[in-house]
């Protein structure tokens, strides 16, 4: 990013205050702050300011005025990333949409409501709950994540086994383009062929080709019946297999994680988990969740009765019970923060079949780097996602990303599963895609956002 | 399209025949005849030549030479598409992917399956079931629609209400772009956040972004519980209040499909239909399908008790019984076929709330253009989706077309919803899509096919 001259940088900053008023444009260094550094640590640099609109008039205005500015943006909703997509990288607008955050009546006949972009899931959650629906989407950050960001990164989580990404909730949606255009399909129409999938090509796109100002979202019914599960398994091996049985017989699963035994002792060791819930422990556990309309009970009991790969399987259906099962599960995120120094987070996704190797492969690998890295791994197993979590003398050793995106590109998998490309990892894109894949990207980049504007160095590096 | 000289068409005629041997390159009418005209009888040219790669790989080669003689290119899966997209408009090479036809192992421990743009959706169907699993859309033209074109056309069907649309279905696709290059995503990877989702993009791009040579495909559950209902209702306000009730209810739902009295009478009379199934007609029906792993009849039963919109119901959970209910609403497409001359077939989708009044508008707009037509109205109920069908004096007289679809327009619809734009409908794309949204739209389409050699005409008029 060059530096504007001055007297620029201070007229953009006019023409910003008079779209925006000028209580939402944060020129003065404590009040940017909170929006130039991410949630992990890593990321983040001073943004020449920050602009706040209120809605897609203004985002549109705002736009318009960078791009006549030649000024690059970075659009930003709950500031949860974190691949780095979401904080300046220096001196760009940072764009932040958290005040587009209605949420619309819910339309009970179609089972669909419109979130602004800024709208956090916990609030869309909320509002489908009020009206007898949830949303298809859980996830951690539910309380600052907002529906923009969910859009930008494509979010999946452990749903998505049932319900697929935040891509296969969209109706349509409202965005304003690199020009400051604003193209809309809100008519909530599921079969709706009329030209290109803008929505479906920007969803996932991390805000490089458009700004995503509102969403319309399908709804799901609302199941008041659900199991959990925790299985011990002897390996991954096993638990692919048996997962495979269970999406086969239980139509009523709706998420199905793994975490491995060295997590669990860590999480007891390091106090984020009282005791777990298992009489046995094993090397590796499966933990489900099924939800129906029915008590789900029956149909998994029948599912998993004589299957050899079950150690020991505790089932409860009470909502102190389920809790308990997941929790190991949700202590993993929390250990890895106990450990010390900021973590390297690596969220990737294997074909399942190489999933096993590609875990020790892992460990094996950090261990060669240096003995003293601690490797924690956990994931949605469906998805064959692993969150990998390598914590250990330097923050920065790049050795390690390195090591672990080459294994998940070498066993046929992707660098970046849930969380997105970013900057984290836009230079290792080229390890999963080829050179006339990263050709056509950059020509749609090209075509959408000439001057390179809209969250440059994000996906595809400069 | 620019006839080119004689000598350049046979040059590439022959580059073809080393491609793809002689045997696969059709020049003589008699040969090329049945890929040049469409299923409606409404259109369709003469090919320059037809040619018949075998694999990939001869696909690329061939999409290159035609690149390099700057010759268009039609590629065409069954020709079962309606809107004229997969046939030559005169001149045009057309590209037949039939024998890309191979399906691949189903992969049980993922639910998932790969399949050649040229297989059929029985074929794959079929695939699905061997293996215990179904595959999540389901359409009339099963025996001879291929893979690929349903992915061009984003396919949806009956059974999109709970699986959504063919691009819901996609974890990845291969296909060719326009200067010959590969493109692939084929790990199968549900969650995968590396660069932009060109698979998503390409679904519902009708050919015209690059031509799709084989899926990754996720499958379902197949479940074995199954009832059908046929409600009769007082109007399609009423069918769309039990439909809302229904879908937070019944989550075994698969499929809501709606029918109306005039259409009943007319499969009647031209004895499309022997006898209809309940005891008392009434303006509007609504018949669906609920499969589960348990007995879905309880959680319907309880869902439409007492409730006042409802005139009368049959159920049936048994495959005879189920047909006899559906057996009226799959009549409506053979008793179109038995009036007689070619009909016009407008496939659109307009909101929930706009659907009743579409409907009569539609009669009324027809009736006064010439109370000679005959006009039949039927579809997904779920997704606001009206196949209008218009039968009368002349097959080729626009106004109907025009007012059809511009009633769609101004009820907040879609001039498109499952069958594509094609080029019956290029020129009416912008009654539903801004001059941003096309522009847009033009930018993609010159980034990914510079010279506007795929598809030419189809989705973006010239």
């Amino acid at each position: 990013v060059t530096a504007s001259p001055p007297h620029a940088a201070a007229a953009l900053a006019a023409a910003l205050r008079a779209i925006v008023g000028p209580d939402h444009v944060l020129d003065v260094p404590e009040r940017r702050a909170p929006y130039e550094r991410d949630t992990t640590g890593r990321f983040g640099a001073p943004a020449a300011l920050v602009v706040r609109p209120a809605d897609t008039a203004q985002v549109a205005a705002v736009v318009a005025a960078c791009a006549a500015a030649g000024a690059p943006l970075v659009p930003q909703g709950g500031n949860t990333g974190l691949v780095g997509a979401g904080v300046p990288r220096g001196g760009e607008v940072l764009l932040s949409l958290r005040r587009l955050d209605a949420i619309g009546a819910v339309d009970r006949e179609r089972a669909q409501v419109e979130a602004g972009a800024g709208a956090t899931l916990a609030t869309l959650q909320a509002a489908a709950h009020a009206a007898g629906f949830a949303f298809g989407v859980d996830l951690a950050a539910r309380a600052s994540a907002t529906v923009g960001g969910l859009v930008a990164t494509d979010a999946a989580g452990a749903w998505a086994l049932r319900h697929g990404t935040m891509r296969a909730q969209l109706l349509g949606l409202e965005a304003v383009l690199a020009d400051g255009s604003r193209i809309a399909r809100l008519s909530g129409l599921p079969q709706d062929g009329a030209g290109y999938d803008l929505a479906a090509l920007l969803a996932g796109s991390e805000g490089t080709l458009g700004i995503v100002t509102r969403a319309r979202l399908r709804l799901v019914p609302a199941l008041h019946e659900r199991v959990s599960a925790l299985f011990a398994l002897d390996d991954l091996t096993a638990a692919l297999r048996l997962l495979g049985r269970l999406r086969a017989r239980v139509p009523s699963l709706e998420a199905a994680d793994f975490l491995l035994d060295d997590g669990v002792a860590l999480a007891l060791a390091h106090e984020r988990l009282a005791r777990f819930p298992l009489r046995r422990r094993s090397p590796a556990y499966l933990v489900i969740d099924c939800a129906a309309a029915h008590d789900p009970t029956p149909e998994l009991a029948a599912a998993v009765e004589g299957v050899a790969e079950v150690l020991e399987v505790a089932v409860a259906d009470d909502t102190e019970g389920r809790r308990a099962l997941w929790r190991p599960r949700e202590a993993q995120h929390e250990t890895v923060a106990a450990l010390g120094p900021p973590p390297h987070k690596l969220d990737v996704a294997v074909p399942a079949q190489a999933l096993a190797r590609f875990v020790e492969d892992v460990r094996a690998a950090v261990a060669r780097l240096d003995p003293r890295w601690t490797v924690l791994q956990f994931g949605h197993l469906g998805a064959g996602n692993v969150h990998v979590n390598v914590v250990g003398p330097d923050p920065d050793d790049e050795r390690i990303d390195v090591a672990v995106l080459e294994l998940a590109a070498a066993a046929g998998g992707t660098i970046a599963a849930e969380h997105g490309v970013g900057v984290a990892k836009a230079r290792f894109l080229a390890l999963v895609r080829s050179p006339q894949e990263l050709a056509a990207m950059r020509a749609v980049k090209r075509a959408l956002d000439p001057q390179g504007l809209l969250n440059p160095g994000a996906v595809l590096a400069a």
